[in-house]
């Protein structure tokens, strides 16, 4: 967890690249304080035509800037772009650090590190487990190493704060030799779990050794099962597709059915893998939409109606799981997008955990109310609505490796 | 469910016919009675050194044959073997019918049927679901055809239990193409789980309508949620690979796991899916055996002790899965042969679920009693040991279809 105390002043700098877009968010750090956002923005539909904006912490917009048409944007082009707004906007401040958000960090990495040629070289390393998102993450590491060599650069994981589970949770049943290469259940979403996890204490102070499922739920979407600021299990395995059906992924999938549409449908090992991230998940079963809202607008049609309940029963069905772990369950939370905005899908999801001893309080439900059930959170179980901050995650993390090895 | 008056009088065949073994057994029909089975047996190892048992009722070695080394036998000759043998026991007695057993019965059949051509064709269609299984369970039917063209062939299938589940559990989060292609949970083990739901009404009255997981434990694992007689939902998918850890099969497996796989460790996609089939599960955890009581011979070794606690650990998630189907567990029924003898295994599966309030009577599970939790099941969740009859439930469902189409 972080949180040690600091003497630094000044700015962070934390970025998030992904494969068409690279999000980046500046702090301001106070001594002894936390990182305060001041800026956030991104360049969106890298590889295509590409738009730049930025806002101000109070949501205001403060830069935005469109490429010409037919022009078509690529990583460097973008981080340029971001430099460059960043140099015109800043007085010419420096950055103490630069915090990277990194999909993969292996079994190797439980907590953030400070990037070194050696540090490179095992995330280059760890790329075949993470084709569509590592690379992406590490470009700008590499671009910022060749332009600011002495700016110090932090590594966050998606993967770290699951490396506590037991082995038994981690392995799938596969011969060893395939474990052992490391073919295992990783987990993502850890920098968001691992915000959650820090304010749990404050959300309740029941919650702060309680057994906890964290309900993820954004374009991706993943649970964690936690207890005491520590991943027990979480429903995303070795890649970004397993668990719970997503915006446009799957989920859980009988590994026979790739067999089968490889062998039968005459697909490639391409074409699957893309159908399975890309055509399937809300998008593939309604036909309509990958937007939470665009559906629910929509939720009259038969198939759309199918598709999110499609949806909210396979969360239903992981809580289950998750519970099982942790041998009950006292609290849920919801986080990310459609579990911040989502009234609907939380109802839904809150119905088929009744059984679980969660009773839906629909009036704070609908206002998005901390605690959204019924009973008192001390005495029965309970569920809540909490703001996820992966940025803040990443800026404090910065702050605790730099007191680390200062 | 069966259980028709019938005047029925003679014998019935069943026949369970896989990739290496046919299973056969003869049972007698008295009017108005229960089948009950005279005489079981097998020719194991086909495609290799075969051999030819056969056991009467009480267990009794009735007959044997071993081909002459060298000799490798095919599914034709396995079954003329079976045919000389009920030529030359049953003093001439003709048989009622022939029940077989068919493991996918697609989407159309959701109760045994009498075969004709027309259903033969509809079968033989549906073998890319099951290219392992089905081309076996469908040559002795065409066999038999050609030998005796008046004997009734009925087919019964593994995955009608399940076909009543509603669309949201049978649907995997695909494209609607995909889903309308056939791509969906069929769930298996269906015969295994129609004999549980037809006795447990007898196991204890309060069982006929409660939220009951039977853990079908055997070479192939799965689980069923039931209520009054009805699948709700299954681990197992699309195809045999799904859900549980098994013998010698992964279980549930996050996809992105086989295109790491095909890319990564430059496997063709026909030796991924053999080492998921055959390579895997306790098998290949263990690097020992597949065998349970192997293993637990051996409990005290490392790999072996961890390939235990990801087996147990496996089925306690998906009870917990399961139990979020049913919105609560009344009770847990073991079955096959895990099931039935695994004393250890239902120990630790029941240790794992008190968090729904199961609590192990050591004494009776050790004796592998009817019902191995304390307490009155009258009044709180009990777990029962139920052996299954799967060649009953074939016999049952012979007679059941002569009835109606008499």
């Amino acid at each position: 967890m972080s949180g040690s105390i600091h003497a630094r002043q000044g700015l962070l700098l934390v970025l998030n690249a992904g494969s068409s877009s690279i999000k980046f968010s500046v702090f301001e750090v106070e001594p002894g304080g936390a990182p305060q956002e001041r800026f956030g923005g991104q360049v969106e539909g890298i590889g295509g035509a590409a738009r730049f904006t930025v806002k101000s912490s109070d949501g205001e917009p403060v830069g935005e800037h469109a490429w010409p048409e037919g022009v078509t944007v690529d990583h460097e082009q973008a981080l340029h772009q971001i430099d460059d707004w960043l140099n015109a906007h800043l007085q010419g401040r420096a950055f103490l650090a630069c915090s990277h958000r990194v999909v993969h960090g292996g079994l190797k990495h439980a907590a953030p590190v400070l990037i070194d040629d050696a540090v490179l070289t095992e995330l280059e390393a760890l790329c075949p487990l993470a084709p569509l998102h590592q690379p992406h993450n590490l470009a700008p590491i590499r671009a910022m190493r060749a332009r600011l060599p002495n700016l110090p650069q932090i590594a966050c994981f998606d993967t770290a704060f699951h490396r506590g589970q037991s082995e038994v949770v981690q392995q799938f049943a596969l011969p060893r030799a395939i474990t052992e290469a490391g073919v295992r259940r990783y987990g993502f979403h850890g920098l968001s779990y691992e915000y959650i996890a820090s304010v749990l204490p404050q959300v309740h102070p029941r919650l702060a050794n309680a057994r906890v499922i964290v309900a993820h739920l954004g374009n991706g979407a993943s649970l964690c099962a936690m207890q005491g600021g520590r991943s027990l299990a979480s429903t995303m395995g070795f890649s970004a597709l397993d668990g719970l059906a997503m915006g446009t992924r799957c989920g859980a999938l009988d590994p026979g059915v790739v067999f089968h549409l490889l062998r039968e449908m005459r697909l490639s090992p391409e074409q699957v893998e893309h159908m399975l991230y890309h055509d399937s998940g809300l998008l593939g079963m309604s036909g309509v939409s990958n937007d939470m809202r665009a559906l629910r607008a929509r939720a009259t049609e038969p198939q759309v109606r199918q598709a999110l309940d499609i949806y909210v029963h396979r969360i239903v069905r992981e809580i289950g799981s998750m519970a099982a772990v942790l041998g009950g369950l006292d609290a849920l939370i919801f986080t990310a997008g459609i579990g911040e905005h989502g009234v609907d899908t939380r109802a839904e999801v809150l119905q088929g955990c009744r059984w679980l001893g969660l009773e839906l309080d629909a009036e704070r439900n609908a206002a998005s109310a901390a605690c959204i059930t019924r009973g008192d959170p001390a005495e029965t179980p309970s569920a809540w609505v909490v703001p996820t901050d992966e940025e803040g995650m990443l800026a404090r993390h910065a702050l605790d490796v730099l007191a680390r090895t200062a």
